[in-house]
């Protein structure tokens, strides 16, 4: 056992002391804990402007354009899409979607500027010709940012604001064409004093002069997450009772998790007087985030209240926030991460059983350890069996990996694992690696018809060409695919050649390291594939990756035209 | 632009209306809202129950033994180690516990067990001889258990509670050399009525007879987590108030993460009168996972709270936990993840300077856009640059990638970057990737002395061994090091052999695809090592991908022995 000398030497940097805690609010007849949320808030997606830039690699064009296509689907009247003034791509990005038409009738897009004469300028050149836009001006307004960074007082750093927001104003009107809507955020809005940042509010509004009718949108960013939730409804409803021109003002909310609390703090927000919610997909942003909208979103869905988000599609919704973050998705994300919908233990497994047993159609959704219907998001529940083993390691995978040498992808154990555990409960429990091996084979291995390929060659430049001679039921097709890989022009050949609406959704290999079977220098591919709307999981083993892969992905389809016999359209 | 038709059709299932709300709690007069956290709560770690039951591979013995010496070198004083009466590798992992004395005086285990006598008997078979023991003791109350899963009415779960609290007083007694404490949780606490919890677990403490000398802990769970943080502060403060025998109660908490608030329940949890809150490291548990204890003692920390844990060794946590749970941790974790204390803008990246630059030696810590000093859990904080390119792609790792088809891990990204940027201010922001890979070979690849590898073999068993040559300033050593893999032993070797204290923290390596240099053959290895402490990076590229790692690593070893001027102990 290690000394507490050793552990005080190892954390000598550990000190809570230059820490102080962040001051309460003095608010005794707050009234936000008897509030309740009964319909969703105004949404707006910063994706492509506050979590594009916090990514290493900022998003490509056809990144840009993957992700709002993906948010218009989902159902996003309001997507701030980036700050032209200070990225080039940005403005580019922003002409584009206007020139080429993409913003539809519904959907406004907003734009992100500093309160700087010049940016602001710039930032109306990039929205020419916009039928409608929100312009987002902000500065800094926090104790620590006017004393170190900007090194002025309260009137100067107000002055800001206000100069900001009169060049907003006469560059709104030299294109009375376009239907502009105005936003304000006192940057660092946490770390301001409250009724400076009234004052500072006040100041803007007062130029802007909304009503009712045209009203403004003024949001209070945590830009960092500085102190307990409760605190930051505490400052949102002392806000929204002392801000003057309340009734003309939509009140917004931009919360970031550095505390681990973002979502916590929208909600308890929006109870003490919010009207708006800014957030990103899976909670990307910078350092730990913004708040994630999916979660809060799906926080209201499970409470019975029209989320206005149309979130059925989940694994759709990773997929894309996965190509264009290059971020993980972690496992135990709440509604959409690949463990969530498991249960482990045999008391919880029997609880559920029970429940989804009794269960009415029509009847309110009430099953033990399962929040929501998992179908409801294009999920399935999965018990998961663990194969107990003298060692203490156990499971499905241990075996595979431990006999065969197959390390299966989380994903892919999960899919397998009810198999198991079923042909467990017919043999009375126990179930041998070579039997589990058998079943494994049988379920994403041997499925080899009516589809299989020959020869083949792929290209790659930009991008990848796949030609293939493609059997089916024993004839020769040649079939032509592009994408990005081999295996999603493969997908896209198969769609667009023979009718089979195929997309990769995940994809696994390794070279085949202990096997008692088998040669050394074999690799086996895993994939699933969503084929016509539904998930099918293929594996294959061969001496060459690319087409272990290619067979993978064919077991994957040939298991869709099984189950449908559906003929191939040749 | 897809139809909202389109849209009904693939989302069909997607329908709020099977849920209801979960009802409010009447607390007019509640107080939480205005207390105050001050003082860390006493923590009990889940991890080696709770966690562990949540994954797909149960921790084996070798990784439960890391992950106990973990929590009791992190300062952890109660660790609830297992289900001994439901799982034989459990019972043996507590007996070794004991029978092995690892157990040190001031750290308490605890087990947990359901209310059923031969379960209850067979837990405190699992006890004999400990000094001291929690019993931790639960039956499901909830309404949809009741009804659903045991068809039983309130008083016949509340005799299930009974009799097993009697049969743990029972048990107890047959052993009066240990000190026992009792624990009772009405499982699915969130999904009882509040009173029929208040009145069950009065039962039970009617039986027990605590006192304030001899207390017991009553644990109310979120199993799952079914509202609104506030509602849950709202159901403890309720709770708090009504319970008999509150002074000789420990109130305790354990909250799951199914709405994203799992950190937020729990500190307001505190704020409405719960004195303890179980937890686990960044979150491992059932579904969604539990309440990080990370986070919420990082939050305490950040204010000035004493957290009674040292968490100063972060990289060391994030070490253990994913070598045991199998698990990633998110890049955005909150104080953990590898990119929440970087700066993307150039207007953070300007305000951070500015603050540090004005920072004195004992200052309390007030640095804009970062909530802690990084360097308190070992971390340093990190500008990163990104290279502009008029595709919109940008980045440092994009022009590596795209002109020497080097990928690099986004944990060396983070580390290079700074290196770049000192490049591009000499050079006025123009850096080329020539350039790029320059920098990149002189920090990370170019350092072969005064450490290289010459002939070298491995065998592998349960572990690698390696037999190698080790050339210090040209003189031949035999170095033989034992590990989990090639590199694990060669830094055992170099520590145990030559003094060198390293230890690998990531690892990372690919086939050269696409590089203008370089044969199509070749791999690139990358390598972040701790030595003495510190963080070194190394690369190497090989034809044989071993040779790459093992080069990588000693590149790393080079760079420190070279900054220290260190003499290899042959």
């Amino acid at each position: 056992m290690q000394s507490d000398q050793d552990n005080a030497n190892q954390t000598s940097n550990f000190t809570h002391e230059k820490y102080r805690p962040f001051p309460k609010v003095s608010l005794p007849d707050r009234q936000w804990p008897d509030q309740e949320i009964t319909a969703a808030p105004l949404w707006c997606s910063v994706d492509l402007r506050d979590g594009n830039q916090a990514l290493i690699e900022p998003m490509s064009v056809t990144q840009k354009k993957l992700m709002f296509s993906l948010l218009v689907k989902i159902g996003f009247k309001e997507i701030e899409v980036g700050f032209p003034a200070a990225s080039q791509p940005d403005f580019d990005f922003v002409r584009w979607l206007i020139e080429a038409e993409q913003i539809p009738e519904d959907v406004t897009i907003q734009v992100l500027t500093q309160a700087r004469p010049e940016l602001i300028e710039r930032t109306f050149d990039a929205l020419r010709g916009v039928h409608r836009a929100v312009v987002h001006v902000y500065n800094s307004t926090s104790t620590v940012q006017r004393q170190q960074v900007f090194e002025m007082d309260r009137e100067g750093i107000k002055n800001i604001a206000i100069r900001g927001a009169q060049k907003v104003q006469e560059q709104a009107a030299r294109y009375p064409e376009t239907e502009w809507v105005f936003q304000y955020s006192p940057e660092s809005f946490t770390g301001t004093e409250l009724d400076y940042a009234v004052d500072v509010v006040n100041a803007v509004t007062a130029i802007w002069q909304p009503t009712k009718q045209n009203p403004v949108i003024i949001n209070l960013p945590a830009t960092v997450e500085m102190a307990t939730p409760n605190i930051f409804a505490d400052q949102i409803e002392w806000f929204n009772r002392q801000v003057e021109r309340r009734e003309a003002i939509i009140l917004s909310v931009h919360t970031h998790n550095d505390r681990g609390c973002a979502v916590a703090a929208a909600e308890l927000a929006v109870m003490a007087g919010a009207d708006r919610v800014e957030g990103t997909l899976m909670g990307n942003g910078e350092r730990t985030g913004n708040m994630d909208i999916i979660t809060m979103a799906m926080n209201l869905y499970s409470q019975g209240i029209d989320p206005e988000l149309q979130l059925g599609d989940m694994d759709e919704i990773i997929r894309v926030v996965r190509e264009c973050t290059q971020l993980p998705v972690h496992p135990r994300h709440p509604y959409a991460g690949e463990l969530v919908y498991t249960a482990f233990s045999g008391s919880h497994q029997d609880a559920i059983k029970k429940c989804l047993a009794k269960r009415k159609t029509g009847d309110a959704w009430n099953v033990a350890y399962l929040p929501i219907d998992p179908a409801d998001i294009g999920r399935s529940y999965q018990e998961v069996i663990r194969v107990n083993s003298q060692s203490g390691k156990g499971g499905v995978a241990y075996m595979l990996e431990r006999d065969y040498g197959l390390a299966l992808p989380r994903w892919l154990q999960i899919d397998f694992s009810p198999m198991v555990q079923q042909a467990a409960e017919v043999s009375g429990g126990e179930v041998t690696g070579a039997q589990i091996r058998q079943l494994f084979d049988q379920r994403y291995v041997n499925h080899n018809a009516p589809v299989c390929i020959g020869a083949f060659e792929v290209k790659r430049t930009t991008h990848d060409e796949l030609h293939a001679q493609l059997f089916i039921d024993g004839q020769m097709n040649e079939l032509n695919g592009i994408g990005h890989g081999s295996l999603d022009a493969l997908a896209n050949g198969l769609k667009q050649q023979f009718g089979i609406d195929i997309v990769v959704q995940e994809y696994s290999e390794h070279a085949i390291k202990d096997g008692t079977s088998g040669t050394e220098a074999d690799a086996i591919a895993y994939v699933q594939a969503r084929i016509a709307g539904e998930l099918y999981c293929g594996a294959a083993i061969h001496e060459d990756i690319m087409t272990a892969s290619i067979n993978a992905l064919l077991c994957a389809a040939n298991q869709y035209l099984a189950e449908h016999q559906q003929a191939v359209a040749c």
